[in-house]
């Protein structure tokens, strides 16, 4: 098997027969990227998700004043993409750019429609993932309307467990809508 | 068939065979509400997901301050429930009010799993309903970091069509993060 990693993620959700996982593994394409470098740039026109091997990027866009505004992390085993450009046929508005050296693996929508069509056990695995995203999604929105910088971190520590040491203090402080200078301050009092 | 109209809207989304119809119609039961009620309080231990044959609900959340916080609005043909407290087994913490006289059709989770495992299908259909929730929230946490109130506004319009002329202006401010003073200038300069 070319990717054992992506196989050992599906069967943590679902029970793929030996043809479920070979399907997946013939559409997979493995994509290396540099610290620095772009996955995807806003108007470009979307045509694949991927899945994390190694490494850690970040989805943000740029506002009308040209502040960034982060709305994803991604490190091992997550799935990253823009699915609002797949879906509604619109281009992109997101940067999706890598924080690490990282390795990917791709796959275009059209495989993945046919993923769905002759394996439909990939049905649930992508709806029990979008569920999961959507519940942390929901709970950051609660977070930003109710908690304070700390509550807020260390919430962030438990969603994306190890990743508050790979990723840039102003990256964090940008995510959870606060200032550097304030988080420093909270993860300082955190250490002592 | 008792409630053609969830027939309808699963038929937008997949191609249901008549087994698959009758399957989730036989798992349904009617819930009448009567404005001002609650079909979920704190603490609840959550068994059901709602669709919503006729009516309008809220559901929100009370912080450490007695404040509420509206996340979602359902209207005709949409679901709510509280996935969170379901997936992780922990009590919810949401209430859903509803805002008019409501009629609901609900299912449980044991029943839920039976129809996916007996009507993939279902698979697929929730698999994109929830794809579409995320994409709203998603646009939601983009648009509270970046819009002034009146494009909050106008999309909210967009996101809940109609919705506008059924709720209280407090709950779409509260919903929107913004005071009912500033909603109800933007609105009547919307209206000029």
């Amino acid at each position: 098997m070319k990717y054992p990693v992506i196989a050992e993620h599906v069967k943590r959700y679902v029970s793929p027969k030996p043809k479920d996982i070979d399907l997946l593994q013939s559409f997979l394409n493995e994509v290396s990227m540099d610290k620095g470098t772009f996955l995807l740039q806003p108007g470009t026109h979307v045509r694949h998700e991927y899945f994390v091997v190694e490494g850690c990027l970040k989805a943000y866009y740029l506002d009308e004043n040209g502040s960034s505004h982060i709305i994803q992390f991604a490190v091992e085993d997550w799935w990253i993409g823009d699915f609002d450009a797949y879906f509604n046929e619109i281009p992109s508005r997101l940067y999706i750019e890598s924080i690490e050296n990282s390795r990917l693996l791709s796959i275009s929508y059209e495989n993945l429609q046919i993923l769905y069509e002759k394996s439909p056990v990939y049905e649930r695995y992508f709806r029990l993932l979008i569920t999961n995203a959507f519940i942390s999604q929901r709970k950051r929105i609660l977070s930003t309307l109710e908690k304070d910088t700390k509550a807020r971190y260390l919430e962030f520590c438990t969603s994306y467990p190890n990743i508050e040491n790979r990723v840039p203090n102003y990256d964090i402080a940008n995510y959870l809508g606060v200032s550097p200078e304030n988080l420093s301050r909270v993860r300082r009092s955190l250490k002592s």
